[in-house]
């Protein structure tokens, strides 16, 4: 259990973020400072998180805010092969079949996150009660988007990823996490190298339909697999 | 597809909310009025769920924003008994092992929500295709969490379910939405007849560790099931 003061410094920071802009330019930052991030501010963040709503209010949610340096190399060394094997296929298409330079930039920069991810000052994972006996991973992921929004407003930089769940267990155990709470999302946090922005998306017309959705819309409309 | 210019009235509305402020008085709004809401409100709130992260940036998401009259009632008549049939066991368990007064007022909101159903202005799906023809549901709720806090920061009322999962093939066909696109969650949205506050939530000192869980932390700890 977290037991400090809240930091009254810290208690200002980032409170005059807009929430609609903050929302709209909360890009996901995967090019982190290897500077320390106070414990404040990580509880600050993650009390944003309390704050989405969950069934029947049963709050499922646990932080485990990772920022030994020993368990973060732990963690790093295990998610680096996944995350390759991961992006590899995929770069390579990129690669072979053109895909955007935005695209390709997102996939470097998720790359670059596992290859430098024991720099990452915090290693935050968000676990969550089973219930009967299975994960609740979707109840965790509101209260996971409110950390990242948490983020963005402070001035941490933040991404979403479940892929260290390859090695999941064992990372469950080092978390000291019983078979009940399985950890379900990681979110490396640390001060951004690079800046917030408008992330790329489509547009709203093509996604919003008043009383009836058009199939019509589905022939511009592809899924990237 | 949506069709309509953007309002400029409403472009400003709510775009001086603050973001942590706004997070943390995100308070589910159960009880709505039934006036009508401008489509390019919902376009508003709508849009700001497209800035949700996904997996390689897919944007599975599409919105059906339902506010004919027919359609309401439609899925309120569907609505309610599947509601009433889920919360009367809690309701006769919290009259008989005495749930706190906060608890009850929530389950009563709920129960009125589903009792007053086809009076809310709008019902707002989220829909996401499948992959691997399994539907993704934990992909919508980032985004999901974000039109939330998009309608608090507009002065909307708004709350989340997925109860009408129950009759959601026959709802998806009434919503025209193909089988590779179910829907996954519905939010009833109007303007609120009571007011934001901040929701009743645990400390975050009893759920943020630091690189340990501590187990002994959960004889305190137990979800209401």
């Amino acid at each position: 259990m977290s037991e400090f003061p809240a930091d009254p410094n810290l208690d200002l920071l980032g409170e005059d973020t807009p929430l609609l802009e903050g929302m709209r330019t909360a890009r996901a930052i995967r090019r982190l400072k290897p500077d320390p991030v106070p414990r404040a501010l990580i509880r600050k963040v993650c009390e944003a998180g309390t704050f989405a709503p969950s069934g029947g209010n049963r709050q499922p949610w646990f932080f485990i805010a990772v920022d030994d340096r020993k368990k973060r190399r732990w963690v790093a060394d295990r998610y680096r092969p996944v995350f390759q094997k991961y992006i590899q296929p995929a770069m390579d298409r990129g690669k072979r079949d053109n895909f955007s330079d935005r695209l390709m930039r997102n996939m470097r920069a998720a790359l670059h996150l596992a290859e430098h991810l024991h720099e990452a000052p915090v290693l935050l994972f968000i676990a969550g009660f089973t219930r009967r006996d299975e994960p609740q991973i979707q109840a965790l992921y509101p209260c996971a988007q409110n950390v990242l929004l948490a983020c963005r407003a402070v001035g941490l930089g933040a991404s979403f990823t479940s892929l260290h769940r390859a090695f999941g267990e064992e990372c469950d155990r080092m978390l000291g996490l019983p078979e009940n709470i399985p950890s379900a999302v990681m979110i490396p946090i640390g001060w951004p190298l690079g800046r917030y922005g408008r992330p790329p998306r489509k547009s709203i017309d093509s996604k919003l339909f008043f009383d009836e959705f058009d199939p019509s819309t589905l022939q511009a409309e592809r899924p990237i697999e």
